[in-house]
């Protein structure tokens, strides 16, 4: 097997969201701050997602709202606020689309990575409020929105109040190599959070047959980034494992709401430290055993590439995953496209199985599911080949 | 074998083509007329080509220059007179890229298939000219222009005072499913024309097993098309098998040089039979002994297809084959693509071998070489789907 090849059948194993399933009414989870980093350009998904216009702006389901919208749809019914943590090039086409959320869109000058992100949305909600619990949840996401998502979060919460940094563990529907895992270990023993496990590790995407050995143990689940903590011990877990960048962040989070935030985040904002919140703190701290993982058994997909999209735009009466105007696009001899028609232009297929062609007003990829994951590649040789432009 | 893989391999098999060979000087043959019958869709390049922007119009070799030009340049120093015959809708496009056959242009009010064009061009030289020899060479073939092509119109020229109806045979690099065959008899003996056999039939595209069956008995030659006839033969033939069809074309080549031309052709053209000068002319009077064949070595492609065209266009350095800016092209993991890149847009193929990419403003042809000759399906598709404004 190839490597592209698993990296397709893993990718695909992700892919067991109804794409337009109906919001069921959720309980609201009193205290919960919900932050939402909405960063990334979705490299993968090229051309269609780029930095300009990256991922988590677009409609990559076919529901008529953007996979940001999706999320904030989701979340705003369990939790007190929803905070949107972005780039500062993205902050308008944010509340575009999310006009509600004026005020509580973070604007980052730079891209600092998700430790910043989040830690700068902690800081600043420790600031406005009386020790809030945060969740993060990632802005370019696919999730079931039901009693399941509203469940785990509830738990979640439980297991934060209780000192932990709980992380939600995606129940795997197959050995997938385009996630990263984590370890379930023994029940916290929590009355009103039965489920919540202390975990026991964090694992990078392994290859094909280390995934199937994970989930032959029934203790792997998939690792969607989701983390639910209190805001102060998130910023005290900081403060001792990366205590210059816990000041930067808490001394941009004091200026926040005054008039002194661009002083502050001109001076301080470009020293901060890249880093990634599991490299920062979920890994170190699951080392110590403060880390929790709650089940989480709904639908989820990262829309990590084009065979994920594939799987989750609903096939139409030809078989075709279409994103976008079906009339535009003709098959012939040619069985399970994914095709996104995005140039207004006739887009025809012949005699190519798991075609994905990609049509945009400037740049047009044509690839097979197979070599999804492989997108990447394109998009640093479009870069080598001097068309920043495009990427 | 697939009938489609059977096409490709087929089509493919012509392509032994020098795409730039340099033109060497031809002997003038004395007396001949070169007609050109300028028509055909080339629906199998579709999106590339169409009714609106014909095949014959286009440089399909990156040569510089379109089939027709390359046609007329090729015959122009081998005969007393070049006329090109087309459509009423394209005769403007034909006169902008050849502006020196002004008055040399015969413009037909609707397509009438091969015999009214060849016919109509030479009951007007039959007016026009003392017992001319007419050759007829179409517009959106590829030849190598070298002296084995003027050595077989040399030869058939005398072949056709001596009074026959000649055609070209070429020299078969592969048992070719996609072309037609002349099957070659005795030797006619003619002193000046050693090469000039009798033609004991012609047949239709055979399947695989047929065309390798031909080729066995060494007596089988493609079939080009090309016809060499003294326009009195022609004419005479065609009186005797389609009198009606004769007399219409007569009286038009009458008034063709006389103000009453466009009534003339107001009132007649529309009732002409169309019938193919195949099986007009040829067929039948092969039947009787009239038709001969000499051989043409050289290299000769219909350009029938993408496959066809991909071994027309050079491969770049990558091993691609690009017809246009290659600059617009990127290629990953993907052998021996055929890319058309004609929108302006950056192309991007990735993981796919043999890929035919043909990337118009308008429409967006997806397929593999294998497909080729099924190019026609997605034409009849697209037609089916309403959209006539892109076939």
């Amino acid at each position: 097997m190839t490597e592209s090849a698993e990296s397709s059948a893993g990718s695909s194993a992700g892919s067991s969201v109804p794409p337009r399933s109906s919001a069921a009414p959720a309980a609201r989870v009193p205290g919960l701050h919900a932050v939402v980093p909405a960063g990334g350009a979705g490299t993968r998904l090229w051309p269609l997602s780029r930095a300009g216009s990256p991922k988590f702006l677009h409609d990559l389901t076919g529901a008529g709202r953007s996979l940001l919208q999706q999320t904030v749809d989701r979340l705003a019914p369990l939790a007190d606020g929803v905070v949107v943590v972005t780039g500062e090039r993205h902050a308008a086409a944010v509340l575009d689309q999310l006009p509600d959320l004026r005020g509580s869109v973070l604007a980052e000058p730079s891209p600092r990575d998700s430790m910043a992100a989040i830690g700068l949305a902690a800081a600043v909600l420790a600031e406005r409020e009386d020790d809030p619990v945060i969740g993060s949840f990632a802005a370019d996401q696919v999730v079931e929105a039901g009693p399941a998502f509203g469940e785990a979060v509830r738990q979640a919460v439980v297991a934060a109040r209780a000192g932990y940094v709980v992380t939600v563990g995606i129940r795997a529907s197959g050995p997938s190599t385009a996630f990263g895992y984590v370890r379930t270990g023994e029940p916290l023993g929590l009355a009103d959070a039965p489920d919540a496990c202390r975990a026991s590790g964090f694992t990078e995407k392994p290859d094909a047959a280390t995934a199937a050995a994970y989930l032959a143990t029934g203790e792997y689940r998939w690792n969607a980034g989701m983390f639910v903590v209190r805001a102060s011990v998130l910023l005290d877990h900081l403060a001792r494992l990366l205590p210059v960048l816990h000041d930067g962040l808490r001394e941009i989070a004091r200026a926040w709401d005054t008039d002194a935030r661009d002083d502050v985040l001109a001076r301080v904002w470009p020293g901060l430290q890249r880093i990634a919140i599991d490299h920062a703190i979920a890994e170190p701290v699951a080392a110590e055993g403060g880390v929790a993982v709650v089940p989480g058994d709904f639908g989820w997909d990262d829309v990590g590439d084009f065979a994920s999209l594939g799987d989750l735009v609903p096939a139409d009466a030809e078989g075709r995953h279409v994103l976008g105007d079906a009339d535009a696009v003709l098959t012939l001899d040619a069985a399970r496209p994914v095709v996104v028609p995005g140039s207004g232009r006739l887009v025809a297929v012949l005699g190519l199985d798991d075609a994905v062609v990609v049509d945009m007003p400037d740049a047009l990829l044509v690839t097979t599911r197979a070599h999804a994951q492989q997108v990447k590649g394109v998009v640093d040789a479009v870069r080598a080949a001097g068309r920043d432009d495009l990427v």
